[in-house]
């Protein structure tokens, strides 16, 4: 079916179309501009009042933690993470993580998110909700391993990996990649990250990593090793196909030239950053540099929730205020790294963009808001007036997920009805 | 009329009912409980789902601003304050701020402010629209003075200041309070200030004033008079009645010391320190010291909105991260400085806090929303997961003001068709 989008304003590319015309033939966008197409549409759709931009993607979360949303609020780091967030993790059933999965895609959808990034235990369970809801992902099965005796050929983890990528990337019609990840340089050691590295180098495959997220773990890795986290990856090849790091709160500047050199994205987590106490990740920095860096938002266990237009909106303004600089984050720069630059740590050249010939991954904003009124500027709204709760409609693949309020592929009472079971047997 | 909410989620003082009820007389919130009272109401409401909590308190801001949103994004603080907004403000009539203050109200309204404080030109128009849509507000009409010759007697606008007072102080049944204020030290002379302070003292008046936001400000004042913003107003007699200070970055603590012991309050003001790069208000120190810390966005042009969920939001978050601390802010503070603590600062003993006997200013949450799911804490879900939009029903002194989108005092269409006007008018 092809439908036309009349009436609308369209943030295409870097410009923003008043009063534009979208054309969707099956999942492509075959037409953007002012005038209206030559060719008819099978449906017409108003979209007066409605902003059309890309759909937000989630470049590094742990969807299934949205049953820990709100744990061990006010705890230090340690007792957070080891008293609370870990036993509760230990216990975790693949239905219970599923019942998780489903509750994130709910608040994604309506929040403008058509793609996420994710790394978790039990990675089938998110690629079946990301099949059925109709959403994109990446997924993976993040490897560990703690004994240093161990044989990396013997370690089940990477084994696991390297099976759910060869029976499950690209399904979907493509749009659930599968990604390769080592989870950290200190739950790894340094034969499985080398053996692992040439395995996901041999796929050409994209390396999910946490990278310098703390002082504590920087530090550590250097006193241990003599190097920082991204000079131990780097030197173990990790880096040598398409790695993209989680957070680099604390990388130096020759981490930010080594993840250049070698081509590697960054994910910037603003709030996890900020709630967990972390810090301040060098992204002008990063920008600077040249380095593609996207935005996510961690689990819900450390946000508390998964709303991209929040990390949009904290990315935008955070920077300025530790730099004492009103100019240093750029809503053109910040849209993309919401959007294309997600795209692009995804390994999908396809979307992140309105532009002709790209994928339907488009959402539409609610503009007549008292909050969006007047629009002086478009941009600067998107990054520093919009909320969520704006998001009116979320289109992937030229297929509407949800609208006002209502999802079209998933059952939100099922969803709550899981949820709430999986929340009374974890926490009885 | 009588009004009993019944099945709701309430956060009464620290406590957290779970399927309470609410009982509302008049203005007047007349019975909280877990169990059903004994009296009969008018009407019983169902409120499952919802967390009724105290409306929010916005206890900083410029309301006329919205008509400014968005204007000269990624500009430098000069070049966006001196080239862009004054300009802008220079042409300003009367007309155009009431549609910006009713523009402000609309928003307000729909992300659970119930009441605010301002600071403007042309107060009377804020207050004409206060009354009529029900709201509550603390208005005044801001001192300044550049001129050393000129004797303070002479000053229009602490004469305009003082009869704004005696004309409008509890206008509205006591909805509108009017405030003394004084813009800042670097707009105000020695004289005026001294002035102007007897005569706010003589009212026994609250004090509404800009201190130590930037750097630039703080030092400059040091350099002129060899004593900060908060010790020149103070040997100036500013704080000997009600003050309350904006911003407050860069305060030492010897100023906190002051502002502590002469019983003056702060509002912190965190997306717009973060937005203009002014930087961290020294919050926790302010806590810490027993100072009372409210919540306040600012104007919109520095913002670009009047949501105060945005503000706990980035309070909760922010702080964390500057001081490396996860443990630092804490969701009762944190509520406190959104709500009661924003009525102490507006001179307000009976709101700001669901419990028998106090004024019916009541927000409900929509808890049904995925981001909100699971409720494993409540004062945690409202710090750290909710929005704006997350309000479906606003109530002040017992009236429904805004109802699932719906407006029950304000004109919404009018009101965008004033401030089209008022944009088309501004900006030709």
């Amino acid at each position: 079916m092809s439908v036309l989008f009349k009436n609308a304003l369209i943030l295409s590319g870097n410009d923003v179309i008043k009063d534009g015309f979208l054309g969707i033939e099956g999942e492509n966008i075959d037409y953007i501009g002012k005038t209206r197409p030559e060719k008819s549409y099978d449906v017409e759709r108003d979209m007066s009042g409605r902003l059309l931009m890309p759909g937000l993607i989630n470049a590094h979360t742990h969807t299934p933690m949205t049953l820990l949303r709100g744990v061990g609020s006010g705890l230090n780091l340690q007792q957070w993470l080891f008293d609370t967030v870990f036993p509760i993790e230990d216990r975790l059933t693949r239905e219970q993580i599923k019942a998780g999965v489903e509750l994130a895609v709910l608040e994604m959808l309506a929040t403008g998110t058509t793609s996420f990034t994710d790394m978790y235990m039990e990675p089938e369970a998110a690629i079946e909700t990301v099949l059925k809801s109709g959403m994109k992902a990446n997924i993976c099965r993040p490897v560990q391993c703690f004994d240093p005796e161990e044989k990396p050929e013997d370690n089940f983890r990477v084994k696991e990996s390297v099976e759910l990528y060869n029976k499950n990337n690209g399904a979907g019609n493509g749009r659930v990649h599968v990604d390769f990840s080592i989870h950290a340089e200190y739950t790894c050691t340094e034969a499985v990250t080398r053996y692992y590295s040439s395995i996901v180098n041999g796929y050409s495959g994209r390396l999910h990593i946490h990278l310098s997220e703390t002082k504590k773990e920087h530090d550590e890795c250097v006193e241990k090793y003599g190097m920082t986290p991204a000079e131990w990856f780097n030197s173990l090849g990790a880096f040598d196909s398409h790695a993209f790091l989680a957070h680099c709160v604390y990388v130096t500047e020759g981490d930010l030239d080594i993840i250049k050199s070698k081509n590697a994205a960054i994910v910037h987590n603003p709030t996890s950053n900020m709630k967990l106490g972390s810090g301040f990740a060098p992204v002008s920095e990063m920008l600077d540099k040249g380095i593609t860096v996207a935005l996510g938002t961690d689990g819900a266990a450390s946000n508390n929730n998964l709303n991209m237009f929040e990390e949009l909106h904290l990315a935008s303004v955070l920077h300025n205020g530790y730099h004492g600089d009103p100019t240093i984050m750029r809503p053109d720069d910040l849209i993309k790294m919401a959007t294309i630059n997600g795209a692009a740590v995804q390994g999908r050249t396809d979307t992140g963009v309105l532009l002709q010939g790209k994928k339907a991954d488009i959402i539409a904003l609610d503009m007549t808001k008292p909050h969006l009124v007047p629009n002086l500027d478009t941009k600067a709204l998107v990054c520093y007036s919009a909320q969520g709760a704006d998001v009116a409609m979320t289109m992937v693949n030229g297929k509407i997920l949800y609208e006002n309020g209502e999802y079209l592929t998933m059952d939100k009472e099922q969803v709550y009805r899981d949820v709430e079971r999986a929340v009374a047997e974890l926490y009885r």
